[in-house]
């Protein structure tokens, strides 16, 4: 089954260089950070040139006795004061190098998933560092992932939603992201549960409230493999979107979950009344990230009107007001997720129309770059974790626990997609739910959640070693299998609809009919609150939040990025020539 | 003098409610971080659910007394655990608001530099914090500046260097950069030695060595606002290339000087072998920070030639080098910023012609954006700074190194000008030379150096005090008014070149020919080894470094840029139509 080899033979002579260059590459980095091992690297003597201590004072009170001679210094060095940027860059080119190494030799990620290989090498270079007893980075704590390696990621996937769909299948979305993890953590939790009272395992002092802790812990779906996958297969629409939505929102329910579970796993008994707190808890913390994200979202946009002479900050502002938003969200404990993406939603549309076209190119490249790096950097400590932490094994613990996420998550879509399809104008077919239950990987999130257990949890050990075999299974078996099964029981597919102004102006028509059709009606679904949403935003948003020289058609500024976006095109190809007058291309 | 008013009617009607959003943001930034004092803020009950402590586990042990009935907590609020990022967002945001408050009355900032309302801006919110006891940002520490907050200033500096003129005038710049610094520093050290002499300064306890090591941080010069007005009255190439070139390199000069004074500062007695090793150390930091630069430059490039299937991270590999070249240069206490300068000037020609357009946008954009905020940042703090430390007042020593520095400066640039003139095609007249020595404004360099002083020199408190009151005079006085004196005594002005094919090609032709000709005369000046390099550079280099696809002529590249350039800013005008064909303006 050859599959994309049209450009292979042009790569091909090059391959060997390429190697080469890639394995000179990833020793080089490696070779750097373990000649150290956290301390100054031995001062090496150069000829008769005596080597003193560091002369700069940032490293404490210099000891330099007064009788001793003590020369200038030529050479010194001082590694603790470079320590931690210099070990952060290096993990981060490593990083890139694999990127770089996967992509030259494109037909392994044709069938291996970015994310299999990445926790491949991982575990190498985790077995490399253990077996000259190098620590673990640092950098994998809970609070470096929650506050720096994860919104990027996040504000990535909420930045390039792409808000039509996401708008129109929101009800589908929000059902298997709110009630499909639900579903997943209690079913998961309570058959666990009924499997610790089996003698025979030995896990019998594991209660309820733990086991629901650890269900919550990876019941999170994280479709990094699947999307990607999903992408190149160009499945339908509605899966894809029922995908990604599920992935974002998801994050969100088992955070709060968690926090939930780990709070009623210290209580001697659950009253009623923690019940319903837990379930105002969940509105708190849904709708409180919802609002912090719209406030951020709409402050951005209206700082942007400003932007027009200080265009080279401009970027900036997109940034730190997300991050902002996130941060907020995380001090009072609601879900940073929900106001990242709400956030990113709300302001791209206007933040795009107010700045400049360079900054709106270099806003998507950044946000692409640091998502993408995040991604590959976690995936790739999940590996090294793996081998460098200490596992409490248990056969039966984790098999069952393989097995259940296995079957609720197939359970849970089958049940779930039978009660949402009747309200669904394009319904799922068998297929599609083949699709969305194969599709639950397991990974990051489950990943940092599980370190991130307190140590009054008895079996802690156990669950971070099941939750690395759940996400490593899934990642590897699954992630590796879904492209062939997807292809082979044929998932309804879509055409990539390329985005022009003729199918723009057609949508439009069509929503504008619709929504005076469903006005004569009297029935009032999505559309006639999406027009209701466009005359607002109209008449108020726009005129608050867009700078007045902005004033054009929206239909013109669509055609003047698709030509922008199409005269670059032109431009990166070798023989590329503008002169070939206004393209039609876009229209 | 009206200067620029035409653009000015159209910004008058929107200054109400422009002034009212800047407000608005500055306060909001304001009261934020005033409210939190470091710590966890008090939290406030809610109705009657009851507040516990933050449940998440990052915050150490949590204490629940068994006996206690504690139920769910619906809100909570974990302050310390997002502190820093927090913090650090809320100052980028303070100081990205005050630079467009001052671009929104762009008549502020046509006659006061920018640094200077910085500074003003950061002496305020300094007394504010002076007031309610506020800690001062512990962000300022000499490692945060070093390593965090100047990369990215020097790094857009180097990238954006007008290469050409700047090796046609590359001896002009050393000599000022190099012996200029020299003359600057020993000139005022000695001066204030001879002071220091004086009974009634009450300051005989400064020795000589304090006194050079003092005088060495007081002689960088920062050109930073300098630079700004030469571009705007667009002074010759000339004087503005020297300017930009001395800024960068002395800074190099500098950070050896402090480092040779700060520990012959502690030695008894000065040995002939130390002012030997001395000299060795200049050269040892110079050219091994620019081989450092040149190494990760082109191993930047050569990275660059394999990203094209990862064009998300490609603009990430572009950062990491050049942080690495100026990281690794600061271990091994060479020049780093004739390292990260060294690196950008050698990757960028490779590195742009490798990359796509998209990446090359955001290339260029980020760095000026990193390097903007950090510009930024340093003035604002430097002002806060101001106020929250302890000062120790003098006035005869701080007068007389204003006095100094003044007079130094000026004769200095009178010497060095009569020794170099006879060298260059185009000399330097009394006014360049008034332009010259009035720009030597000093800056953040000098401010960081201060604050790096060890505790054993005895006046250190002085010396920062003074350090501060040279660089507010010099960049009050001189900043706000050198245009006036520039345009008064009307500095030699120059047509801003046009980068058109035209000019590209007439230019190219003129170097061929010169070269040429020199090559007949056997004179072998640059001409003739910028034609060498060249050749190499064709038939080596880009070889090594550029992707096969990217074979075309540097003039069509060079087309395509401009065409691409112009095709933006047709976009970003309102009534902008791509349809008007190929245009001829790059041509």
């Amino acid at each position: 089954r050859p599959i994309r080899t049209g450009e292979r033979p042009r790569v091909k002579p090059r391959r060997g260089v390429e190697m080469i260059a890639f394995v000179i590459g990833v020793c080089t980095v490696l070779s750097l950070p373990f000649g150290s091992n956290g301390e100054a690297i031995p001062q090496k003597p150069t000829g008769d040139v005596s080597i003193m201590p560091p002369i700069k004072p940032a490293d404490g009170p210099q000891a330099f006795p007064d009788a001793e001679k003590a020369n200038m210094p030529v050479f010194t060095m001082d590694y603790p004061r470079i320590q931690l940027p210099f070990e952060i860059t290096l993990w981060v080119l490593l990083a890139s190098f694999a990127k770089i190494g996967f992509h030259v030799y494109h037909k392994i990620t044709v069938w291996v998933p970015e994310s299999c290989l990445l926790i491949a090498i991982g575990l190498m270079v985790g077995g490399i560092m253990h077996s000259v007893h190098e620590e673990p980075p640092a950098v994998l704590s809970s609070n470096v992932f929650f506050l720096y390696m994860l919104p990027p990621i996040v504000l990535d996937s909420g930045y390039f939603i792409p808000t039509r769909a996401f708008f129109e299948n929101i009800g589908t979305v929000l059902w298997f992201a709110v009630v499909g993890t639900l579903w997943n953590s209690i079913g998961i939790g309570m058959s666990l549960f009924a499997i610790c009272q089996i003698e025979a395992f030995g896990v019998q002092d594991i209660n309820l409230q733990e086991n629901l802790l650890f269900a919550s812990i990876i019941s999170a779906v994280d479709p990094v493999a699947v999307l990607s996958v999903f992408e190149d297969v160009s499945v339908n629409e509605q899966l894809y979107i029922v995908v990604f939505g599920e992935c974002l929102f998801n994050d969100a329910v088992t955070v709060v979950l968690y926090n939930m579970f780990s709070y009623v796993a210290d209580m001697p008994e659950v009253e009623p009344v923690d019940v319903f707190l837990g379930v105002a808890r969940f509105f708190v913390v849904g709708l409180g990230g919802m609002g912090f994200g719209l406030l951020f979202g709409l402050v951005a946009s209206f700082t942007t009107r400003f932007t027009g002479n200080v265009r080279a900050i401009e970027p900036l502002f997109i940034f730190m007001y997300s991050y902002l938003a996130y941060l907020v969200a995380e001090l009072f404990a609601i879900s940073s997720i929900m106001a990242i993406v709400t956030c990113a939603i709300t302001m791209k549309y206007y933040v795009e129309e107010n700045v400049s076209q360079r900054s709106c190119t270099t806003i998507r490249h950044v946000i692409k770059m640091l998502g993408s790096i995040s991604e590959t950097l976690i995936f790739f400590f999940l590996g090294v974790v793996t081998i460098t932490t200490e596992h409490e094994w248990n056969w039966g613990y984790i098999m069952f626990t393989l097995l259940f996420a296995f079957l609720w998550r197939g359970l849970g879509v089958l049940v779930l997609t039978q009660i949402i399809n009747p309200f669904r104008t394009i319904p799922f077919n068998m297929k599609d739910q083949f699709g969305l239950s194969y599709g639950g990987l397991r990974g990051a999130i489950s990943f940092a959640l599980a370190y991130t257990l307190p140590d009054n949890i008895g079996r802690r050990q156990l669950f971070i070693t099941a939750t690395i075999c759940i996400i490593i299974f899934t990642v590897f078996i699954q992630g590796i299998s879904i492209r062939p099964l997807i292809e082979l029981i044929n998932v309804r597919r879509t055409n990539r609809n390329l985005d022009t102004i003729n199918s723009e102006i057609h949508c439009r028509v069509m929503e504008h009919t619709l929504s005076g059709i469903e006005d004569l009606c009297g029935q009032w679904s999505h559309y006639y609150w999406k027009d209701k949403f466009m005359k607002f935003n109209n008449l108020v948003l726009r005129k608050i939040l867009i700078k007045d020289k902005r004033a054009e058609s929206s239909i013109v500024a669509l055609y003047k990025k698709l030509e922008l976006q199409n005269a670059m095109e032109i431009l990166d190809t070798v023989t590329g020539d503008l002169s070939a007058a206004p393209s039609l291309v876009s229209l």
